[in-house]
């Protein structure tokens, strides 16, 4: 297990992360409904000794460029001990959505130099980083799918540059799609917001990324 | 891991069971947000390949006598190959809020007899039985607290005759309770209804009951 | 144009013929907001000189087995001179969501045998039948569409013996996903209740079943 | 077809064309219920290889006195490739059920120097106007509709000096009428707000002046 | 005044009567906020020595044929001294609203015998009858108008038969018009349904077949 | 009768006034459902051809000292014809049910002084003043209405000294006193709001002072 | 204090006595937020070591002659040590504001042998008897307070015919009037439904005739 | 009765305080349904003639440094006769609940020190001070208890230094947990929240420190 004793660890996302949060800070009962409640649940209940926190201020709609408007407040300001961030599906999204004329699209290139960005400016005051891979429940031949793809792979390339611990969350959805159609782990079948099982592929991801003991 | 393939676990019990599940019957995202949720989602994720079947028949306010009431249609007719019962609380509940004037109280003798009786009329149809202890998260010397653990260890024993899976949920809330005061594990600070890691110790229970891996 | 004047056109099927109708027959501005409005609207600007009726019976979640138990009351009494029939979606959706035990799934085999049992109790009362497939709006390598291609066929196979007029939705959805995702044809990208662009596909092939003019 | 692959439409107006529209700009699924939505649904289902972008910035309530303070903001910010504007029913409404001490009337001069002057800043930067008349769904000997139609005649005398396309949505009502009682193509009644069939009236109206081919 | 002290008078008809009162029965401040309602005030601040109890029993949609089916709980048992009847704005509506397939239409045959029947029925048992026409507040050459004159004119021949007070509501909103818009006098501009001036126009009526005097 | 044709008459006052009205000025349909509606409804059908406009400005829980607060928005500003106001029963009632820590009390010095003050900006400008004496429906033994004569008392004086018209509500609803109940004129039976025939003795006063003729 | 330990007090009467209780039964925090509930809160608090039960069953517009139709059911059923009956002021009431063709008046008469009958059904099966007389909260020369006295006045002789204990609720009110005006004890000044301080008053009453110490 | 006529008794503190009041000043039947509710009822019953008023400025969560922020505007400018203050449960939760990096821990220190500023602050300008400690309603060996204990422990110290009448609402809890289950006093089992009973603990304490006669 990575986390110490009282480590905070801040959960940075879009609504996937949000998942019906408290605000201005999600925490404890207000964590929502979502991977982060799941991965506090299970931290709580495998190592109550650590007393570790889990904060959680996922956002509803936020790209990459909606992170950085409010990475000073959101992230730098509440110092967190461990970071992890899941960012990249809404940027997809909208390209598929909305016209340009409402809002211009994120390009690859927006999406990984505004990442980078964002990491290199907190990556000094933290002791760890977890990158997850944004991800669309479907098969490959998906167009939506297949974009998403290409914006995980600029997760997977800064992961390395970085040293962080990577969550490859699509691997997680396309393993469970070997015994079940992907979108069933949705909610209403929409392909993006999950439901507890879907939930809790993520938060395995997070919590293996963490070196995780279930039997102790 | 007991359950086979496409196995069917039932899951009866009181509003810690219901937990905002769909009715008549809960099953996939109508599960509702409590410990068989976290269970069927901990199952598929961890043994996609056993497209293992929870289902969820808990209801708010129910006492043993209410399960009688309903075992038939409830438990019976659905033929699950593995059963899971956690009941208690509302009888004991009951005997604090209530005068008797409204509803003869449950005693501990009805309350064993009558688990007994629904158990002896499933037994032989199911491949397994899991029972929960009612629990009550606070210290013992708290006067409900001590009654709950009278009506625990009638399950115990029950438990014992029936060869059934024993989880003792309440030693469960109080090995948290080293680390943390138990009531911070409900909503509301009730003592009674859990929040997400509160389902989580009683999701653990039921898994561990099943000798669910983690690492696989 | 196949209709007559004052002809009565009867739609029924599940939650995408619904679409908010009012109930218990859905006419005029109690249509709903799906393709059965857009049909009724196009007939009526288009054909004004007609004064044709459209009704709609559709109801959300609908099998053909619940079509079959509402068949006298909802299509036969209402002495249609046309009726107009898509189901299925739910017949193939359930295989993926409900477990069996809640309701006995509806096979390939029980889906044709009801569809001409149905087709064959109404086809002497009316001047006209139009057939229209279930779809699913998807790449065929999708497993939910591969199977909703295969209820398809039997429609496209009744289709043809009963001399029905045939709407081929899938493909319609199909030649749209040269041009943009088939999905972005649904609300909230859930891939089976159109939008008003999705609507508006199906009320086109129904249209020109009836041979429709559009420039008049 | 007079627009251009990837062309944007921007449809300004009243309540009749927000119809329930997502601000601050309606666009696909935020599109409405009205005329716009049937645009843009016809739109893309005959000619889907055009992309064309269907913007709706209807308010209800609105006036040409109204339209004028967003212009800028609504209009020329969004830089459209062609416009479309329905306007003036309110303009006459309010003479019939405000008194003036509430808001100075808005004579017909002001409507017509009023929309020149809007038309005049636009008419440089966009590829195309389209021009309707605003209309009462009511026959010609009522007072409101008659000097609806005085309205509805400053409109044409504009769009001919204009050189925009005219879409006479009274005369289209009108057509309607021979047939059947026109206020039975608005909702309740009231010989505004239309129906489903009432605002297929319009976008007839609105594709018809694109030179639409309805049989692609 | 016709009426004599503590006489109950019973006015039932569609939703222009019932104008949201209360159920069974409406009286005192459950009368709603129709023209029974304003005869009521008018009654009790011009005669307030007469204790007049006024009893409102219109169910909104009510046809002729609607009234026939309660005649006998909500008029012959409440053993009223004075009967007022408007019925007949609905009968006209449905037959330019729902097509005949829904319910067959209630022809002017059908009203008048129906009435008829009604009224004698009920006469040998009340001190007197007031009988109003149905209206539409609109020109004579809306088509819904000329129809509603000729239901109209059933009323006022049945009202000379029967020796009943007659109040001819169309000719009341006709003066009005003189004046003002006719739609003016309904709410949100439907023509039917009176705002607070469109229903003095009726309460006028009733009062005046009373011998109602102002100033005493 | 005294308003000439097109005449403003503008009323301003309490809840009693307000009546659920809309803001910021009621008038036509937006009148609320007490003596303003009454008294536009009397005029409009007893006087057509005067298209006399009538305006509320009541609000909620006013005072003498609130009125103050907004007489040059809603009273000078408006530029009425003929302003009617009754104001008073606030000022008393806080003296019984709130304690003056909270506000301090309006005493009779301040009433009189202030009212004076009001009429005496506005008199110049209208060609007629209705002043209303506050009411509480009640016997005068009852402490809160021998209070309330006094504050109608002032209100009387200042008539005469003003040549306004007096409207006195008390006598009013005295006389009604003599055959029922005072309070069973108000809603809730709370003695202060009226119900439907309360707010006619209140619409009787106001037209008797401006001679209006019932049967004309 | 009359009460013994274990003592049910079953508590009977109209909206003043139901004060928002639960149904079926109230107790506990069912109680409501009346008379009741602060009867439970002093027996509970004075005399912890009595464990009193307090059981609530007013229903709001209940009249004697509704008691009689629930009293096997409300009170025969529920087998109390002590009943306390506060009932008539909507028998009174009715007569103010209900015509009587709605429903017959509860005369005198009616109302003192119906709650004969009542009392001589329970009285061999009770410890005590506690009879409050109902009340209005005005002077004596407002009419319904005067009939609301001669009531009252059969209460008290019937307590004395039964032995019971009498609360004279009206003269409560009247020693408070000598120091407020009396309908500021009541909610929105209704003069009926008190609010906290006139519930105290009627708890005083109750507790008074339970011998209740205050100062233990 | 240490109050003399006319005297405020300003009540501040957290949700036990507030319990449901209005804004900005709970006064009259503003109070909320707690125990100021039940200290001005009891007050008002008792002696009447004192007319004594009682304020409520009590705030959910409200903790000591929330307090400190509020002091000048509710407590200082009200220029109350007699203050009551109860406060420090959230001091306590929140250490139980939320992570400090939400928002720093209010220490014993800190707690003692504010408490001082702000008595010292008040003390000059009143008659009289009461403190309430706060409380848990639990056995000593909950560990909430134990630190609500400490900070208790403090407000005893205080009240002794200021020479402020002290009310041990904990012991009066304890007191009641001889007879019933402590926590059969909150709402919801919460241990916080006090019902009706547990209210009246809290009133009697506040009234007992007045030397309030319970037998007038």
């Amino acid at each position: 297990m990575k986390l110490d004793r009282h480590d905070k660890l801040l959960i940075i996302g879009d609504s996937v992360t949000d998942a019906g949060r408290e605000y201005p800070i999600g925490y404890g009962n207000g964590l929502g409904s979502g991977y982060p409640a799941l991965v506090d649940g299970l931290l709580r209940t495998g190592y109550p000794e650590l007393n570790s926190v889990v904060l959680n201020v996922g956002i509803g709609g936020n790209t990459v460029r909606d992170l950085k408007s409010r990475w000073q407040k959101d992230v730098l300001d509440l110092k967190p001990d461990w970071l992890c961030v899941m960012i990249g599906i809404n940027d997809v999204w909208r390209q598929f959505s909305t016209p340009e004329v409402i809002q211009s699209f994120i390009t690859l290139e927006e999406y990984e130099s505004t990442l980078r960005e964002l990491l290199s400016a907190v990556q000094p005051n933290v002791k760890g980083l977890i990158l997850m891979t944004p991800f669309y429940m479907s098969g490959q031949e998906d167009p939506m799918r297949s974009m998403m793809d290409r914006y995980g792979a600029v997760v997977k390339r800064i992961a390395g540059d970085y040293g962080a611990e990577l969550v490859d969350t699509q691997a997680g959805f396309d393993r469970m799609g070997h015994h079940m159609i992907q979108s069933s782990l949705s909610n209403g079948w929409d392909h993006v917001h999950p439901n507890t099982t879907g939930h809790m592929v993520l938060a395995r991801g997070v919590l293996n990324a963490l070196d995780f003991e279930w039997n102790r």
